[in-house]
């Protein structure tokens, strides 16, 4: 890959485009001057449309387990009932949140590999009428499944209008549409290190007016993530605690590429490239795990196949610039996982197709040299000529950046 | 200041060095990978002797006041009995956070610009013998004053032998001598953009025996600041939520130059810069508001003189390129601090000296022209000809790096 010296195909950090890494090069501001106050401004206001919500967004410097931690202790006390729908990994890590400060958690899990349906939230929810909260996974990372969010959100506020839907969108907002407000959401968090295209250190949450109103009441301990504390700190442009000032740098300036690319643009070359990846892997002989109803625009697992031994094939991928994810929690050595989000171009799928191949063949698999390239770009370009679909500004180097 | 486009004196974050700039724009690794566990090894190996101590040193993606967060919540339950010795902003805030997981805090408050005495700790622990724990603040940089830990901590031993020395030393670990092991201390939290050189968004946790002890029992609710998760973590050279990767880049170049410099390079160049400082400052007129047996070698505080308004007083000066910090808590408005450490050096302290004369004068306050930079370079010289110190050392461009 000739943009950088490693093909970084995990689901974030994501590869930052060479404006945004420059960007984190800057300098140190006074995080409490009229400086700050502006970057923080500008980068509420582009990514509002990206949540697609009117909301407050809350800036917090943490990874986005934190902004999880965040979301639960602000809007509950120890004893609410919760029900928290989990379909990975990241699914499981949302639920514990929740039961260590307290809350009575009652699980909704659906097989791994698979999205939850509206039928299942409602049935569970009716076992669960007096649920304070309901957490969902909008993107659930350890699997490359996307929640149908607005059927779940809907779903809910059906069965139990009142309660709270608090949403770990980390790791596929601003990389697909999304409607906070319009789907009648309460919460939601994302991270720097994934569509933002910049490196982790920072979180962000929307926070409805539901959700402000819960926090007159709720009373599980909260100091460091005390959104409340962020929201009054905003109003003077600055933060409670000292922000992560330079990976600020970098969000802003990604935020700029993306508005110059149009969140339709943005969403276009992902869904190229999520095709591509699919395609390409299968191609290759690789079974997906996702169901193909809810595959992830932003990260492909694939099932490690029985002719093939993980850790030799990952060490000769790796040896030709290509880095990929192994599994998490139960499917660790079991798949592995492409990201494609953030920075993310057809032509480093391409590539990352090429290198396993390479790898296949170098291992003794049996692939038809050429065929999936063949089979990603074939993919790439039935969605980039979809109707309605910009072909000309979804390749190329957008996401870079203006070339140097 | 030719160095950087602003100087910028406030107590953090602190100006980057130009090497450690360079390596805030680097693009991302896998933070699951053998790069990272090689980064990751490197700065706590390196931290250790500024530490003190041979104990697990941990990573926390947050501002400083996660960690103070992360030292509470790990080794205390609800109800404990806590002393919280208090000397400014910053020691209030350790005292709130341990109040708002449900500890039992008991303050042993000193009035703002003098620090706690062993006497003072004695005869407040004497009152309450059974404290599980004391907080203690080692630089109170709202003040401007530097606790004498190893008399406190002596002094807390002798009393309650049994109670947990928890430290905040985030604003001056680094650039002062500090001996966590020989001082008895249990736990001791830093931040990347003190003495460090680095950008915020790291903080540092210092963990000992008797506080990894305590976790076993502690029931204070914790997730993303579970410290027992990430020394688990640790040992495969992982943190267990995704750090802040560009940070501890900086943070380990910063290191380097550290090391580069010495320990006692570095906490010479401090004193020198501190000296300069409290004698540019005195010679221009203003008092300063810490006990001089007690002032910080990072950060000096002094009295906004009646002659003198705040807010056209800090115009003037930053028009000029120089940025201090206001007052806090009680102390808003009524002074002002000027931060020199990490990155300082003496041209920048006679900088900034200089640009104040340029402002009181403007503003029609009396001074004698160039008495206060001539003050305050006598101040840096004899603390650098002082028996065993050395000049050649400690006057230059040593923490930026060799030049390019």
């Amino acid at each position: 890959m000739p943009r950088f010296e490693q093909n970084l195909r995990i689901p974030g950090p994501t590869a930052l485009p060479p404006t945004v890494m420059a960007a984190g090069g800057r300098q140190m501001i006074n995080h409490r001057g009229p400086e700050f106050a502006a970057l923080m401004e500008r980068i509420v206001r582009r990514m509002r449309p990206f949540f697609g919500t009117r909301a407050d967004i809350v800036l917090l410097t943490a990874a986005g387990t934190g902004a999880l931690e965040a979301a639960v202790v602000n809007v509950l006390s120890p004893g609410d009932r919760v029900l928290a729908v989990t379909v990975g990994a990241f699914g499981d890590r949302f639920a514990k949140v929740a039961e260590v400060y307290g809350a009575d958690v009652r699980r909704l899990e659906v097989e791994w590999g698979r999205a939850a349906s509206a039928a299942g939230v409602r049935a569970a929810l009716r076992q669960e009428p007096n649920a304070r909260a309901v957490l969902l996974t909008h993107n659930e990372t350890s699997t490359g499944v996307t929640n149908p969010i607005p059927e779940l959100a809907a779903a809910i506020r059906e069965v139990a209008a009142d309660a709270l839907i608090l949403v770990d969108a980390i790791s596929a907002l601003g990389a697909v549409p999304f409607s906070m407000d319009d789907w009648g959401l309460d919460l939601v968090v994302t991270g720097s290190q994934k569509a933002w295209m910049s490196a982790p250190g920072m979180a962000f949450a929307a926070v409805g007016e539901r959700a402000w109103a819960a926090m007159e009441t709720a009373r599980m301990p909260r100091f460091y993530f005390d959104l409340r504390r962020a929201r009054e700190s905003a109003l003077t442009g600055q933060t409670p605690w000292t922000p992560a000032v330079a990976v600020l740098y970098q969000v802003d300036e990604g935020l700029r590429l993306m508005e110059e690319e149009t969140p339709a643009g943005v969403f276009l070359r992902h869904a190229a490239c999520a095709a591509a990846t699919r395609a390409g892997l299968q191609a290759l002989g690789f079974s997906l795990l996702a169901d193909p109803a809810h595959a992830s625009q932003t990260v492909t697992a694939a099932w490690v196949p029985e002719d093939l031994d993980w850790n030799p094939f990952n060490g000769e991928v790796k040896r030709r610039g290509l880095v990929l994810a192994g599994g998490q929690g139960k499917l660790k050595g079991r798949i592995f996982r492409v990201g494609h989000l953030g920075s993310v171009e057809i032509e480093e799928i391409l590539g990352a197709i090429a290198v396993m191949e390479e790898a296949s063949l170098r291992l003794g698999r049996v692939v038809e040299p050429g065929a999936a390239v063949a089979a990603a770009q074939r993919a790439a370009i039935a969605v980039l000529a979809a109707p309605g679909a910009d072909v000309t500004g979804a390749i190329g180097a957008v996401a870079a950046g203006t070339p140097t």
